[in-house]
């Protein structure tokens, strides 16, 4: 095998009450990584459409990405990287993870499969750190692993996978205005009151719970921010209206997906994911700002060949 | 029935990473509450023998928790009670916690039970606030509800039942120093870093996974305590021998129960507990400091009639 394609997904990092340790994996919305075999050493992208983002390999987050796990494993291969961009940088919706899970996912394939998906996970951390400029993983475990997963820690990668039921259904509204995500973490606060921070692991604490028993009422319950969402909301246009749209149409939760601007509701079923999807777009329709929509079911599978 | 005898057990909340939310309820140690029918309105002391608390019923949680409970279901009978506390106040082990929920448990049994054991929270909550100061459940949970308690929110009381493993066994060593709850909570730090409140929620999500799942490793990595240990573990004599002590025997974990002094390890198996509660004792030894120990089981059942 010379060539590979690869549909790598959107993700959700946060999910709420979870900042920086919670995610889930979207479907339908991603990039498409196509990794070929070469006789020049060396990583290198060969192209890149869709969205604009480096095509100097040492700035460019799949490369970067691949070159850590070729670190590991030594080979005289080298390395062509075709990047068609499905996520916009800079939405909230994990668009560099994806394309560093994207290419790890190839290469290790490429390479005979020398290390699991979990072992990935280490290899994409450093071309998302390169993205955001500090080290997290709540979007890269969702896209290697599917599904929902916690992030316990990253000091040594410690992931686990949560269940998610089938009929718990994401609506996603992505209002295109770009927020880098090194600004939106440079505005966050360093500290945060010990009220609010026992409050928010009470909601990390109930969500897992929840997912496991199914208990949706809880799950609504649980989506509840009081750390993050004081002061990033004020960057999303709209982020009031959008809310206060999504929890009256039915949703259980809403949030800002990653660091914004995209936001995303749950929902129990595609018939209410539908009519919530709708009466978001609502919320931004007085602006004159385009954006996008997406409904996506959790992705169990995370990234994959095609 | 004119009178009634129940015994309310002590319990270990926080549990290390989950600081006002976590809980469990412990077996043999614990307050016997005696509460018998009176001709005389109104709630009475009728005595406390073992540690002293106050018998002044608006001082005493006990009677404080039973007037609120009386606030909602006015009755011209009269109450006694009867406290023989088995648990030191000021020990870190719910000590008031136990006295207020079995004293409104065994009320609600002699009016013919108008109340559920989860509706007693909230009046027990009453009378735990006049001891700590402040509102929290993270004792009362569990005390009423048996085993292992999360409590998401208590503006609107939402506490969720947690499984535990039958082998999760708990070694407690309780050095006889008093400690106010008051105190232990006035020396934190009103602002923890974003950082240090990111790892404890990914913690304790990791912990209620792990008690889903039986993941004792998981459990074991996730019982860590970024923001609380730091400040109060200043206040327990040999903390950090007590803690180097349990892990080195075996412990999955170990912090400190409640406010303290009292600490308390995590083993799988009576053997393992066994040990680690040798090598804490050890760790006292050379102090010139009375200490109690004891191993339990998570008692499933809470307060209880005997």
């Amino acid at each position: 095998m010379d060539s590979i394609v690869v549909f790598s997904p959107a993700s959700v990092a946060n999910v709420t009450c979870g900042f920086d340790v919670l995610g889930f994996c979207l479907d339908h919305v991603g990039d498409k990584i196509i990794v070929s075999k070469s006789n020049t050493p060396g990583v290198h992208i060969a192209s890149v459409s869709g969205f604009r983002v480096p095509v100097n390999p040492k700035q460019n987050v799949a490369s970067v990405a691949v070159e850590a796990l070729l670190r590991d494993y030594p080979t005289s291969t080298g390395f062509e990287i075709e990047i068609e961009k499905g996520i916009k940088p800079g939405s909230g919706l994990g668009s560099s993870a994806a394309s560093a899970c994207g290419a790890v996912f190839a290469v290790n394939l490429l390479l005979g499969s020398p290390f699991s998906r979990r072992d990935l996970i280490k290899y994409a951390l450093e071309g998302e750190s390169l993205a955001s400029g500090e080290r997290h993983a709540d979007n890269l475990a969702p896209v290697i692993l599917g599904g929902f997963t916690l992030v316990r820690s990253i000091d040594e990668i410690d992931i686990i996978e949560l269940p998610s039921p089938e009929d718990l259904i994401v609506s996603v509204v992505h209002p295109k205005i770009e927020l880098k995500t090194s600004y939106a973490r440079a505005i966050l606060k360093k500290e945060v009151l010990l009220r609010d921070a026992v409050r928010q692991w009470a909601n990390v604490g109930a969500l897992v719970s929840a997912l496991y028993t199914q208990d949706y009422r809880l799950l609504s319950r649980s989506l509840q921010d009081f750390v993050i969402e004081p002061t990033r909301s004020m960057l999303i246009p709209e982020f009031d209206a959008l809310k206060h749209e999504a929890i009256s149409s039915g949703a259980l939760g809403f949030g800002i997906s990653g660091s914004g601007p995209a936001v995303f509701a749950l929902s129990q079923g595609q018939k209410t994911a539908q009519s919530v999807l709708q009466s978001m777009s609502k919320a931004l329709d007085p602006l004159d700002l385009d954006f996008d929509c997406y409904i996506s079911s959790i992705n169990q599978q995370g990234v994959r060949v095609i």
